[in-house]
Parts: C-alpha cells; structure tokens; sequence
C-alpha cells in the first residue's frame, strides 16, 4: 500500500518537546512482520485528560475501553497499535483490552483505569495481547520526549505524510506548548478509514476543564472534516495536561480568563490537525473548503455544508476541475434544510456563479474554470435567509479513491 | 456521452396498448441537433392523475408547474423533454413552463393546468418555449398508442436501456392494464442524474384514490433505491388512470376491496422501474440489494439501509468483489439508529459472515468471495432488536461512476 505522497500535504513543524511526556515506538508483529506497529506515550504523574470518540453505534473495544478509563480523568500511558482495530470481536475483544491495560500499566507503573488504547486496521480479527508483552517494558525504558516526527509517523497507516501541529501560548505567566499529531483517512489491509489524533500540553488544567475545552474545539476542527461520509468504529481524540510547565499554576474553572489564549491556541491546533486529514483524503488531489453562510442557523448552515462536502456528484465534479454549479444547488436542494432556490447565491472563491437562483449575469465560465485548477477550492453557498454559518473541510472523490477502497483485501 | 450498455442491463417487456393513451416524439433541437429531445403523451379526457416530487427545497420549475396542476387532479397532457432541466432558471423559468403549458394545451385541445411538465438536463440555462412551438402541433397529429419502447426510449439520457414494466389486473370485472417507463441516472452533458417515470393504465380511479396508492407505492420502490444519494432539482413520477379500459367502473374508495390486485400490481411496477434504475447507475456494475431485518421499526430499519447502500466504503469493496462485511458494521455504526454490536450478524447471500458481534466461526472467506462475483448481491444486516424491516437497491461505485461525473463539462 505504499502509495505517492499527496499532493496536498504540508511539511512536518518543528515541535519542542512537552515536559512530562516520553514516547517510543516498536515492532510487536501485529499483522505484518519488520514495521512500527506499537507506540507507547507515558505522561508525568498528575496528568489530566480529555476525549472525544466516534459516534459509531458499534465501536471499537478500545474506545469502550478509553470511555471507561476516562472517568478517572487521570492519564499515566497511551498504547496504540496499528495493523488490528480490536472492533467487532466480541468478548475476546474485552479480554484483550483487560490485557492491554495491565501491560501498559506494569510497563508505565501506573494503575490500568491510567491507561489508554487506541487501535486501527482489519475489524472483525481477534487482537492477540500477547504481541504487546514482547516489547513494552522496552519500549518504556527507550521512552524519550522526541523527536515528535517519529511518534507522527508511528500512527501512520496509510496515511501519505506524517501529521502534526504545535503552539505555545501564555496561561498567567507560564508559557505552555500544545502538541498535537494525528493520522488520516489510511487504510491498513486495506479495510477501513480510521481517525486517530493525541495532543498533549504542559498545561496544568483540571479534567472537566479540559473535557469543555477539547468538546468545544471538535466542533469547527475534527467535526468540521469528511473524507467520504463514512464514521469509523475507532475514531479516537485524546488530549493529556501534564502540568509541568515552570511556573504552570492548575486551572480548575473553564471561565477562567487566563484560558482564553489557551483555548485559542488549541481550536488552532485541532483545526491545523484536521484539514491535514483532508488533505491527504484517499486519492485526495484538490482540499476543498465549503462555507455556507446566511443559513437560518449555524447549525443549518453546517447540514447544508456538509450536503455538499459530502455529494459525491460535487466532489467528482471537482477532482474533474469542472465549476458545476448546479451539483451545489442540487446538495443545497437535499439537505432538507431552510433554503430558497431565489435568494440563493454560490460562488467559487471569488467567482459568484449564481446569484439570486439564477445563473449570475456576469459569470464567466472561462474565470470560474480557471479557478477549479487550483488545489484548494473554496465553496461558497449564501442562502440569504438569517445570519447562520459554517465552514466544514473535505477533498475531491478520484478514481483513485475508488481504486484504494476497491481492491481486494490480500 | 455514448456508453456500453450496463452489464445488469434487462430486456424490455411486451408492453400492450394503453387505452386512452397516445403519443409522440420529436426533434426540438433543444440542446443538440438531430436529437430526440421532446415526448408528448395525450389522455382521453376523464383521465385523473398523482404525483410524487424530488424533496429538493430548491426544485425546478416544471415540478413547481406540476405540483400546482395536481391539485386540479385531471391531466390530458405530458410534456418532457431532455437538454435543459429549466431548473435555476428564476423568473425566466417560470415564463416558461407557462408557455409550455400554453403550447401543450393547444397542441392536445385541453386546458393549461390539465398539462403536465417534466424537463431534464443543465440546469441554470434558460430554456426557450419557442423550440416547442415549432414541434407540438405536429407531434399532437402523430400520436399513436404505441410501440411503448419508443416512449421508453424518448425519455432516456445517458440510459444505456430503455426501462419498461407492464401488468395486467382485474378490478371487478374489468380487465385493465399498467405501463410504465423511466429514465434514470444517467447524465445530459454531463450536469445532473434526474429520475423521472411515468405510469398509466386504463383503470377508472379518483384523484385522490389515485394519489393515495402511489403514494403508498414509492415507498418501497423509488424511495427505496439509490444511486450516490444525491437528489436531484427534478425527480418526478407521475400517474395518470385514463378510465378507458372496456367495462372499468370508477373507483372512489382507497379502501374497496376491489383494488387489492390493481394495488399489488402498481406496487410491482414501480418496484421492477425502480430497480432498473439502480441497474442503470452510472458505472453500476453490480445490484445490491441491502435487507436491514430486527431492527427496532421500519423506519430505522430503512435509515440503517440506506447508511449501508450510501457508503462509499461499501460501495467500493461491492466494486471490487470485497466480502468486507468490516465496512458494513461501520455503515450500521454510523446510522445512528438503534443497534447493538453484540446482536448484530450480516450476510452476503446465503453466507453468514458476522455472528453476534464477532466474525462467524463457520465463515469461510472463500465462499464469501466466491459470492461477491455476482452480478447481483445482497446484503444482510439483521440487528438483533426488534421487527422493523427494510429492503433497499443500490449499485456498487466504481471508477466508471468517477469518470463520468468527473469529466469537464463540454
């Protein structure tokens, strides 16, 4: 499955390390022989955390798992695996997170319901947790707090690009760094699209506290992206506060004024995460921005957007460099939303091709083409109804997204 | 936009003559020269007639004209045509549907609002009435009770073959007769799939009788089927009951007896059109046919299948003879509806692949596969809950499918 890197990828950020978080990587044998399939996090004592998991009616025993542990509100180690997504297994399932736990707990020192899991590849398979006994204890005295690029390219699949984001920004007088790496829409097997992203920080926040911020910031980010509309089993985001920033005083009220550059930092750092995702779409070529705005309501607005962002009639049109407006009207027309064809107006980026459900008088075909050439499109549909609005991310639906999903697992 | 003929393509039936039915096709010019590109059926007088409409909040505006006749219940009139869908068309779109309907009612003696509308192809072009003019007069003269193909063919796009479905019932005494044709998703220009069918018979039924029993009919037939999940500016069905059939006696009671045959056999008609459209999606290779059975209603049993038949994951594995049953658990997952991972089983054909929220013991990978060769496969996805059942058509997504709706419109 090695495959080009996208054409829509960006370079991998210099990221400094965040006190009070160590990683290693390791070959566990998962499902492949001689390939990075394990990485192990360990966070200082006293670490919070926060999550946020698929809204799938059938998921993963990990995210079970990490729903459970998350209660405690207290993190200590982060185990992922790739190459097996412990999903549709049953009761074996729940044994081998048990099992899972209790190594990374012995190998972390810490208690199990510390422990976090995080698994992607074929469903359906009994994940054996044995593999995980081989190499974690190693794996926890080689723990080091970098390079950030090599626990990027850990939770790869088939992802085309190693995914990471960073900021540092003030909480009273402490400067504190936010990391944040994430894998895509890869395919391992090939069998299905997972999202995984983890972000620490060396902030010192109370767990509700980071809970309301990490809920809030999916919203525009995370929750904001479609590949292809479809929800994994397994889509997982962690979010760990070590605290041990010098001079990081606890901030236990989600009201606090000193978190307002904090939570500004973090909205940009799961947005920067999850358009990375969308550029590297399976077969991705073109990253396409939808806006839909004047809706009756934001969250009108953002079912409109995603109408769009997920008609593959608009998504094929754009990977065909094609202005096709009308595909737009027609994913406005189905979103069962507020919308009225004649105070509709669409645009590519500047280009207004419509204008009052009409085709727009000024309109030039020749500057609208000109425009879907580019690799990043913007979509812009005013419904002329209230002041709603939402911007959500997707990329364009290739033949070759067709071919990654199509071949036959080996 | 000539294309092979789909490979789950089926031959068109013996259809007989409609009595009080009549028509004819022409060459409008339109879009392109030397094209069939306008259909006009005339009833008897006395014929009644329903209608179904796309869901689109922003239609076209020939099934703004129609839902505006409708509520007259009487039609002598069908006009369609293929080349431009008068859809976004704004004010000028009105003006023209009023001349259309002008035009038809001269050509066929009736009354404007006894005159029916369907268009289809690019959208946002105005359309010009003149065209008609120059053609229905003549086309009035022509009309004749058959060959139905003809019809079946006038109304096609980018169709690869004509849709017919026919059958013959008793109410009472009376023998009468249901043709019907459709178009599907094919694509004029390429712009946008439109679905359009129309139906007759000979029976004698009310308005409003009649609208009941389609009504009921697209539930399981046309609203039952998909193709990528995009809705058209300008789906139609329409109706039409001409009362001629020797010795019909008018129906007036959606409740009399006498109708339980004439029920089942639209239902049948409707159901056989429906399923050649799915036949005919662009680049279709395969009919799936996805069975959602336990589930807690009806109703969530048909969301679940339609989460299935829409995902583009399952789409793609059916495409490449994947028996990836891992993706349809993650379709059952996202549907948001009730399911429980640990009930769920799912079939391909006979095969039971899932058990109970783990891989079947007696799965064989090979028999599996073996099925997915098929040109027609269904999908089982029983939830374990309650009695709720849905029964949903789609076609598999293939690179076909990419390169028809991605090439730059000409």
């Amino acid at each position: 499955m090695s495959s080009a890197i996208s054409p829509l990828s960006v370079p991998f950020p210099d990221m400094p390390p965040i006190a009070g978080v160590t990683f290693a990587t390791a070959e566990a044998g998962i499902k492949y022989k001689n390939r990075l399939d394990v990485f192990l996090a360990l966070f200082a004592e006293g670490t919070t955390v926060a999550g946020v998991f698929t809204t799938s009616k059938c998921p993963s025993a990990p995210v079970d798992w990490c729903r459970q542990s998350l209660k405690g509100g207290s993190a200590r180690a982060l185990l992922v695996n790739s190459g097996n997504a412990n999903a549709f297994t049953g009761k074996k399932g729940v044994a081998t997170t048990t099992a899972q736990g209790q190594l990374a707990a012995e190998a972390a020192g810490c208690r199990p319901d510390e422990v976090f899991l995080a698994s992607t590849g074929v469903i359906g398979e009994p994940l054996d947790a044995s593999k995980f006994a081989a190499v974690l204890p190693d794996a926890a005295r080689r723990a080091a707090d970098g390079p950030w690029i090599d626990a990027a390219r850990a939770i790869m699949t088939t992802d085309t690009f190693p995914k990471g984001a960073t900021r540092s920004v003030k909480i009273g007088d402490a400067t504190v760094t936010i990391n944040g790496i994430a894998k895509g829409a890869g395919m391992i097997a090939p069998d299905m699209a997972t999202m995984l992203s983890f972000v620490a920080t060396d902030a010192a926040i109370a767990a509700p506290v980071l809970q309301a911020l990490l809920s809030a910031g999916v919203v525009g980010s995370f929750n904001a992206v479609t590949v292809d509309s479809d929800t994994s089993t397994s889509d997982t985001l962690l979010l760990f506060a070590t605290g041990k920033a010098p001079g990081a005083e606890l901030v236990t009220d989600v009201a606090d004024p000193r978190l307002a550059g904090f939570k500004a930092a973090l909205d940009e750092v799961l947005l920067d995460l999850a358009i990375q995702v969308a550029r590297d779409g399976e077969g991705a070529r073109k990253l396409i921005e939808v806006r839909v705005i004047n809706a009756a309501s934001d969250q009108s607005a953002k079912r409109v957007a995603f109408s769009i962002a997920n008609s593959p009639l608009v998504k094929t049109a754009a990977a065909g460099e094609d202005a096709n407006w009308g595909r737009v009207v027609m994913a406005v027309g189905k979103a069962g939303e507020p919308a009225d064809r004649d105070l509709l107006s669409i645009s590519f980026g500047e280009t207004r091709v419509a204008f009052e459900g009409e085709r727009d008088p000024d309109y030039s075909e020749d500057v609208a083409s000109a425009y879907m050439k580019n690799k990043e499109i913007v979509i812009t549909a005013d419904l002329g109804l209230g002041d709603g609005r939402a911007t959500v991310w997707t990329c364009d639906l290739t033949k070759e997204y067709v071919a990654i999903n199509g071949d036959y697992r080996s």
